[in-house]
């Protein structure tokens, strides 16, 4: 027998979407109904609906995102009015909420509740330390379910937590930006060789998917287009995330977001400086080591990636370089900010949640 | 009489531009058929031409940049083949140069001794180090004509060079990237706050017309398109610039250019780290002290600048940002690569030199 | 005198313009400000503005369109509150209406009430048959108000219509796709040579711009970028200017607007067959006729014209190329939609209206 | 046993592709590697590389397209020398060529000697007509090869030829546009409903892919960017399959493509009138009929299609849209051009070809 067809033997679990009609919420879609360990189970997908709409058993998935239509049908799923019993009923294991923090901090606790396992792609519950939390200004902030479900939160990013990640039942999926700058940050600062006096820089580029689905006058074409801006300077909300898995200060850390007149893909160029000269084979040898294991990155050496390369995969691309004189690099990040930015993120969780190939279903 | 009228009775002096064809040689014919002060007198064309159309008097410039045929008969000026003589004859007294650095290495020795005033937009005689000249591997380095023009030209940056560059006989107008790296920094490097310890860091991202005109797979849309991508990391030819200019050593700065999916622009984002902390009210005053008598320069105090408002103005847009710690800024400046990048600075040092009003012809 | 004085001297006009912070008023104010006619004179702004904003004298341009800042102070101009005692005092004579089309209708009685002359570009006075009307759903049909509007109106294309514009006191300024579309039919049907029992085909594109500065699914750069949509299949509201200005019947032409993913400018492509077959020679010398006097006009015969060339200039370019069989046609016509369709239209019927060169302040 | 399984217990072919470092040829292999029918035997890879390449054994995969670089290996699939040895020793049995016309019209004669189908998705057998084939000026018309080969190619339209295509040992891969253009109005003219006398247009737009990976003043991105250009009028290449495909006559159609300012997709809006009144319900209808089983083309009801929904899928996309008086019809018709316009058409035909579910690989 072969090894597809094990795998296909066992019950696939049954997922569930909150938050299918936004971009990222999309492309998760479309990685779940590809993933060989959940043949046959496509998610439900649940939401707010109106009452005609629910009447009518939900709104074809096909009026939402007519690229979804597709020959196994993926275009008929059905989007339905959001109910916890329809879950209950439908024996929903694993949740994923693609909605704002605000949603995700009112459901997850229920979720949990009712012993459903939970992907959260919002930044609802990211953060460890209140002072970073602040800036989400949440509602909830020090109530008993919030402390309970932070408590039980791990921070979704397997190349750093992939051990908690597999006994998690709440997971928080990173920001993008954040994916991006602190896996180029991560190994250079784990092997203390960067110079702390020296303050980090990245300076990170998004497209404009980044700003989500709704019309506003930074979203308008005529602003994006032949644009770059920078925004949230000293202020952006991916900032604590940054600070936290890298275990630095504030200050030891400039991060500065731009606009990118393309419909998806962050670029990240991050600036370190060392204590003692470094050689560029020295570098590469903590990048390799230090992702060995980890399927979902990739690693440049003879060129630095580009946007183009990792936009539509799930990878994020690494390639670092050394000045001649030893004393700093420049590395450069590259993912999809809706795939390892988001949804490909969420189902690599997935995948280590579950005991799964890591890669599995993001190729 | 009105003081139009006055200058239109000042005799007009005769200009020529060799490398027309490209990308800045364009945008400096359409300024300077425009300038009020140059008023009846197009620019002489000239360059390399086949026989057949030099014996047919030339190639209308229509037939190559169709946008700039208009009903005042700029199409209708002619590429003449290049020619001394038809320099002396016409009494050609300025000239500008937007051809290869190469080209210009050559050309400028004989323009001076016939007593031609140049402004080379090439990076022929921007840089007064040999070391710093070594990444542009001049085959005459070294030579009489060589070090006699080096010693007589002055780089081109009004706001740094203004009393130079009205005495002066051959202009290095100031490379692109340069001209926003070095206006974004000069005046808190001249101010003596920034701390040289902590490097500089000057992330640069540029649109596609940087790349010049001949298609190369970098230039090729599939490449540039829904794209971004680091180039010559610790090894970008406007570093020099940088270096002489600000007055600061190789590792004290990092540079890196990126290639933007856009036709024109630069957006630089500069991170400075202070010896004291700052206010941003001090900033914000050194921005106004320093740009006091620059018209050129427009200082944004609210809002950062975007490349879409400094794009087809020949400005440089700058706008300043100070973190709440008082010990960082972040520093973004916007300028259109073609114009105060190129033209528009070109044109910006005509004036200066003729003792005309900076911001003539250019608006 | 140098011709330039004289006319200095002449007194120039007071213009205003209702409507400047969308995109073709802001291109109408650069114009406006930059019109050799209108030196020292530029024009009353006025909308609707927050009575905090009106208190302190309306707002500075330069906030709402920061890359029209410039030395001499057009991003000082200030948007008023809407007043016609303003429009009084100031002694306004020539208003530009850049606003909705139930806007114009209200306000265009008002003004000619008042003597004031009126170039409206919206579609609110275009068209003089009620079945096309239709489409716009006017609220004030058939009233005296209307009526006498209706009457008075001149379509704005000096192309077709210079004389009665010279004379006119409210010009209603095309559409920027039946501009297009227009210029490049009129010749061939004004010669009687295409047959209209083959249907006329006109397949138009035009960039974002055109479809206004409200943020919307449509103008979301996720939809629009890496995009093309066709929309308003049979149903478009500029149908009806082109059966007007061509007269033609309904059924005799196929109008069909495309969505572009770029900012700006308009390419349509149209189809036609002749009654008898026709050489290119001839075909060449009808359009040449046709725009002998009409500066704003390009023909192109060896290379169809292309949005490239077109944008940011005020003319429109021609091309056409006739089958070897010689019973076919395929016109293609280009301009700037918020220029030659819209602001730069405009300004032309201002020359005409005046009696000044048709192409002043064009270039 | 799963259905699966069975598949994969077949044994698998062996496929080659020469041709893989263009565009379509990158795409074939992603759809070659993940077709589940072909699982475990990649393509082999064969063209002309450097001796010292070939005696490294080829060149990775990864180097030319970094973005096929995945966990499975892709990226380490190698690029050797072409020799039909080599495809005999490793017993090839179906060869897909993403090459020059001219290199097919040479080697598919001997492929075909060596009992090797092949799918050759280059315009070499594409066409019945010698008239037509005169726009290749191919050097080998009418020597004995081409006229056998051309009696064998099957024209790779499963739509239409589903049967021949497979028996066929040789297929010929339709052009892009060609079926765009196609698919939308053969079914109208095969209802026999379309008037022959008034001409039917095509207005068809496409990304830059479809002009090539060779830098040119065509694909440069300062020209193909913020731009619409015509091209081809009265002259493509495309036309030759329409009239044979359509089964009428040249002065029958007219087919204008365009060059659209987007990497890949291609929108055609074609135009055609009816003999008699027909109804929206009518032609909706006969489309349904028309393709019911055809799993490759989306029929759209409500919504025309549009670029974005078909990019990255290899569907056809086909919405009709009847005029009100009921003589008239604009069908638009969307695809990606390096799929359902290249890879993803061959890979159809190949299904077809070997018995294969027809969709199977493409989502």
């Amino acid at each position: 027998m072969s090894h597809s067809t094990q795998k296909a033997m066992q019950a696939a679990i049954q997922t569930a979407i909150v938050g299918v009609t936004g971009y990222a919420g999309a492309e998760l879609l479309r990685l779940l109904v590809h993933h060989p360990r959940l043949d046959g189970k496509p998610p439900i997908l649940a939401g707010r609906i109106e009452p005609d709409q629910a009447s009518r058993g939900g709104i074809p998935l096909g009026e939402i995102h007519p690229s979804l239509i597709d020959s196994r049908g993926t275009g008929n799923l059905r989007l339905r009015q959001f109910d916890w019993q329809l879950f209950e009923d439908l024996g929903v294991e694993v949740l994923f909420l693609a909605t704002p923090h605000e949603y995700s901090r009112a459901a997850v606790p229920e979720a949990r509740r009712r012993g459903i396992r939970v992907i959260d792609l919002s930044g609802a519950w990211r953060l460890d330390s209140s002072a970073h939390r602040a800036v989400y200004a949440f509602e909830d902030e020090g109530s008993t379910d919030a402390l309970a479900m932070q408590a039980e939160a791990v921070y979704g990013m397997p190349e750093l937590h992939r051990h908690a990640i597999h006994q998690a039942c709440l997971i928080a999926n990173p920001g993008c930006y954040a994916t991006a700058a602190i896996l180029a940050l991560k190994p250079l600062l784990a092997a203390g060789i960067v110079d702390p006096a020296c303050g980090i820089v990245c300076d990170a580029k998004s497209g404009v998917s980044g700003a989500g689905k709704a019309p506003t006058a930074k979203t308008h074409f005529m602003h994006a287009a032949d644009n770059l801006s920078a925004y949230g300077v000293f202020s952006h909300r991916h900032t604590g995330e940054l600070l936290e898995q890298l275990n630095i200060d504030e200050t030891a850390i400039t991060f500065t977001p731009h606009l990118l007149p393309i419909p998806r893909g962050i670029l990240a160029t991050s600036y370190v400086r060392f204590r003692e000269p470094q050689s560029q084979a020295k570098i590469d040898s903590i990048y390799r080591e230090f992702y060995l294991s980890s399927p979902m990155v990739r690693l440049h050496n003879h060129h630095l990636p580009q946007i183009q390369h990792s936009v539509r995969t799930s990878y994020c691309d690494i390639g670092a370089q050394v000045a001649s004189d030893g004393h700093r690099a420049v590395l450069v990040s590259c993912l999809d900010n809706l795939l390892k930015g988001a949804a490909g993120q969420a189902v690599q969780n997935l995948n280590v949640m579950m005991g799964w190939a890591e890669a599995e279903g993001l190729e």
